[in-house]
């Protein structure tokens, strides 16, 4: 079990090199496994590298059947811990139970979020619909909650871009929309669910130019992964052209292309599935 | 008094000419208008404009001398209603009196915002001192309030582009700030209220798709003022070189003159003080 030592602390703080990143033997975090897109990274991670561990979280694992499978072939690599977004406190424990069982991260991906829940969260088609109630949970739930799960693994990010695999910089990368961005927005609509998305596009960025100031060797990116075939798109697919929905596994299979060759350059930037870089 | 009777109605859901703005005779509303920049924008709108009307909110306007001052120079001509941003049916309440006592609205302009508070919202200089309370509260008075008063306010400016001015369309005029910007942002930090305006400016440009898209004669922009001398930068002025600093009445002068030459093409966009677009 590695420990944040001063020694490692002191390799985490050096500059990173431009060396693309892979997670071969490292650690990583997905966040927001239970189902959908999230448990398909925690699949594909465990899958295509036989050394890399991989910690999932969600608000509840023993009540995710896909976890628990995974679970099941993956007993030695595979660690299941509830986190809960809105519960900070849940948060730090997640930090702690991966800083004992691990002792640092090399890759975070903030899968979780909220589009569109019946009488609670709206799926605005005018101003009319706004209600403070929605705007305010998916503030919560997809822009604040995503950051603070960066601020308290970062520390375990600093120390993982120094360790346990074949090149330097640790990634986060938090799953963000095309409609958050204000640039492309030509149709309106969705307006708790774009702003929220638009909200956590400035967190991201902000953070990622503390992590340059500062020379920390990790490496934070915004990801679209296109409209993908999942319980959260299912009651809106009909509007959806099917030449255009993705299934989750091509979106994630093109995400982690992204995230293993990201570059130092990256920083900060914000990409579709198919790589290419969406204005803000 | 007018009154939203059905021909204005029809009147006002004509498609816009291109003329520009001018508060002629118009009713504005200053929301936020207590002190510093809304202030300001109470007493140039009033000076200006020898037969305009002015409807100044704040959460308490009594508490306000600046505003009972204008009120003992311009009693027929300035309104003073109560409004807190944070509580919908004061929004609710203060469209009520203006469609009582007016029956339009030609221009709205959102001024109200919130920077730093003590112990309260943080001006946050690395992500360590991120707060949840914090970023939730910037969301709930920066983004949430000015879209829920543009909301209510709606169907008065429906009305008022139709009526009472020399020209066609009804103005929303939201301040947003320059850190609100993705693309621009160099420096980091100040997490809470970067992306608080930030998801303003997403609000702003979904609402000024819809009022396009159904032909409402209303144009709805953003505006960053500068860095403006008032009570919210005093305590951070020994950072601003000097000639960056403006005064609130050459600030306000200049976003009027945008106001009052806004185009239905501008519909959406974001511009500083001196007319700059700024990029998203």
């Amino acid at each position: 079990m590695a420990s944040c030592s001063p020694r490692l602390l002191s390799l985490a703080s050096r500059a990173f090199s431009s060396s693309s990143f892979s997670q071969a033997n490292g650690v990583s975090l997905v966040q927001g496994a239970s189902r959908g897109i999230g448990l398909e990274f925690v699949k594909q991670l465990l899958e295509k590298n036989d050394k890399g561990h991989v910690v999932a979280t969600c608000r509840n694992p023993n009540a995710s059947t896909g976890l628990l499978h995974l679970k099941d072939r993956f007993d030695d690599r595979l660690q299941l811990f509830p986190l809960d977004l809105t519960v900070e406190s849940s948060i730090e424990a997640s930090a702690l139970s991966i800083k004992e069982t691990y002792g640092h991260l090399n890759l975070l991906i903030n899968v979780s979020g909220i589009f569109s829940i019946p009488d609670v969260l709206q799926r605005e088609t005018t101003l009319n619909n706004l209600e403070k109630s929605s705007l305010m949970l998916a503030y919560e739930v997809n822009a604040v909650g995503p950051i603070l799960v960066i601020k308290h693994m970062w520390p375990l990010l600093k120390v993982g871009s120094a360790i346990g695999t074949e090149r330097s910089p640790a990634v986060v990368a938090s799953l963000s929309s095309r409609v958050a961005s204000i640039g492309n927005n030509r149709l309106g609509d969705w307006h708790s669910y774009r702003s929220s998305k638009t909200a956590l596009n400035q967190l991201s960025k902000t953070i990622s130019l503390e992590f340059a100031r500062k020379k920390d060797p990790i490496i934070s990116i915004l990801l679209h992964p296109g409209t993908v075939d999942t319980d959260l798109t299912k009651p809106f697919q009909k509007d959806i052209p099917k030449e255009k929905l993705l299934t989750k596994e091509y979106s994630v299979q093109k995400l982690l292309h992204i995230i293993n060759n990201v570059k130092k350059h990256d920083n900060g930037k914000f990409f579709a599935w198919d790589g290419q870089e969406i204005p803000w």
